[in-house]
Formats: C-alpha cells, structure tokens, sequence
C-alpha cells in the first residue's frame, strides 16, 4: 500500500472516531470537554488497535496479504527500523502504551462524559505514561546513534511529526489536570480553614 | 569492596537520612506522613546519587580507585550484566529517574511537610514513573531472555528483590494518593450540589 492509503485510511477512520464523540456526547459537555474525549478516543483506538497489533505481530514485517495494519508499521519502519528489527525498548513502551494506555484513554473518555470524580487524576496518569513513553523512546534512539531513518524526510515526518504530538497533547493534558487536581485541593482545604476559624 | 561493606554503606545512610527526616519533621505531621517522608527523601537520594552516578559515568566499571558509587555498580551488575553492557534502555530509564523522580522525590518531602495542595498529586506522578521504569526495566529484560544474573542468588537478591520495593511501594503510594484525590473531588462535587439545590 501506498504512503497516500495508509495515510487517508488512518486520518478517515480517524475523523469518523472523532465525529462521532463529537456529536454523540454533544449536549451537555463543554467544547473542551468535547474536544478531550475526541483525543481520548482517537489516542485509545490507535494505542489499542495499531500499537496493540505491532506488539502482537512479531512477524509483520513478513505479512504478504496486504493487511492494512502491517502496511502501517511497515511504512513506519522507514522513520524507525527499530520497529522492523522488533527492539526491545521499543515494544516494552509499545506494550505499557497497548494494553495499559489504550483501555485508560477509553475509560477517560466516559469519565469525563459522565464527571466521574477520578476524571483529572485518570488523564493526569495517562498523558504521563504516554511522556514517560516517548522519553524513553528518543533517548534509546539516542543513545544508539539516532540512525533509524531511511532517509531525513521519514525521520522528520514519521519519528519526529507523529510523535511529536504525543508529546505536546500530553503535556498540556497533564499541566491542565495538574492544576485542575490542585485547584480542587486548594478549595477544600480554605473551606475547612474558614470552619476551624467559625469554632473558637 | 565486599558486598557486605556495600551494603553496610548504603544502609547505614539510608538510616541515617530516614533518622533525620523522621525526627526533624516529628511534631507537626501524622506517622504514615513522617513515613512517606522517609520513604521519599531515602528515594530521592537513591535516584539522585547512586543512579546519577551510574548515568553519567559511562566507564564506571574499568574505575579502580575503589570509589564507593562505582563499586556499587559493579556489584548490581553481577544481578544484571546489562549495567556494565550500558544497555540504551536501562540507561534511559536510569537517567528519567536520576533527572526527573529524585528532584522530585525530594520536593515529595517537602511538600508533605508542609501540606502542599499539589502534595497527592506529585506522589501520585513519582510514583507511577516508578512503576513505568519498573515495568521497561522488566518486560525488555524479559524480551532479551532474562538471562543476565550470574547466578541464581544474584537474580533473585539484586534484580528481583532490591527493585521489588520499588514497585511494591509506589503501588501503595499510588493507590492510596488516587484515593485521596477523588475523595477531595467527590467532596467538592457534593457541597456544590448541594449549593444548588438550596437555590430553586
């Protein structure tokens, strides 16, 4: 398959995840609320569905039937052949990402429709394990002489563009949450300060 | 030096720190919040010195002037023969927990020391990058055969026991400062409720 498939594939079925969170938890949740769930799902699904399949499928790279989702980390490979050549690093971090993050993402997006009480503190954890999982990502690339890519275009495009944005999304998740959890704290901790003052 | 000596060495001063936390912040604070303390000033320290050591001296193991750190790990080594092989992925995982978990183990201390409204949270964060190091550390010694102690003695005191309490541990801390993070927000969340039932 074409780089043009692959990429038209994931960004529509992509769109139509995000769509879809959109306009099902439409009524009574803030645009940003929207907007979260939207990452949620879309980071979830593919946590659970692509990386999920590359830490399952040892022998992708010798797949002939062109499924699809072979296709997509056979073209990754180009920007990392770490991928191909099954580093281990490289799925320790694809699996805590797969089976860990992938179900937490999902359960943010309904902890966040329904207001659960573990909201903030839920996506605080998993935008953190998604940056703990992109450290440990470059720096072993690093280490080993940040050789990986076929050519600059794939490096710039596939190791640096797609994980860049799990490395900003999380990061302004996690600051948002942070303060979120410590303004929560904060209003608790006055009101029981006020009381203590009222008792003489 | 022996390994007994070493492990005097170490113990010794992880009393002596955890002496010091516990009498020096005796008076105001709860047992379990002086033991969080100890646990996060002796974690601190072992993140910020013994495993900085270890990150930024790369020929730790041709030292021969018997400096302590560097005996250290070449004793640790003969539990995983990957920290004299510098493997990318200890190395990284060592290096986030050296850069980032000690600086902020110790602001751990601190902060419940003082009663921080961003004290849970930071607990809560360490804890999990902990559990994150852990769980790298473990899974690609796994996925390269697990076959890095000299002996079945060295595998089961140093690789197995020595980072087993750092994964029993933040699993508590975690748990316990998730807990108390909801508990503040289902706090909020019921006297603003009742606030609006109040107003018709």
């Amino acid at each position: 398959m074409s780089m043009s498939s692959i990429l038209t594939v994931y960004l529509g079925s992509s769109l139509f995840v995000v769509s879809l969170v959109w306009f099902l938890f439409g009524r009574k949740n803030s645009q940003l609320d929207k907007l979260l769930m939207c990452w949620w799902a879309f980071t979830g699904l593919t946590h659970m569905v692509l990386e999920g399949y590359f830490v399952f499928s040892p022998e992708f790279f010798k797949d002939n039937t062109s499924c699809y989702l072979a296709e997509v980390w056979k073209e990754y490979s180009k920007g990392d052949s770490r991928y191909a050549g099954r580093d281990s690093a490289v799925i320790a971090v694809e699996g805590i990402t797969a089976v860990i993050e992938g179900p937490a993402s999902l359960l943010a997006v309904y902890a966040i429709a329904k207001g659960k009480s573990y909201s903030y503190v839920l996506q605080l954890a998993v935008s953190l394990g998604q940056l703990y999982g992109c450290l440990v990502y470059f720096i072993t690339a690093f280490l080993e002489g940040d050789n990986f890519a076929t050519n600059a275009f794939y490096y710039y495009s596939y190791y640096i563009g797609a994980n860049g944005w799990w490395v900003l999304i999380p990061l302004l998740i996690s600051y948002r949450s942070w303060i979120k959890i410590c303004e929560t704290s904060d209003n608790v901790d006055t009101k029981t300060q006020k009381k203590k003052k009222k008792i003489p």
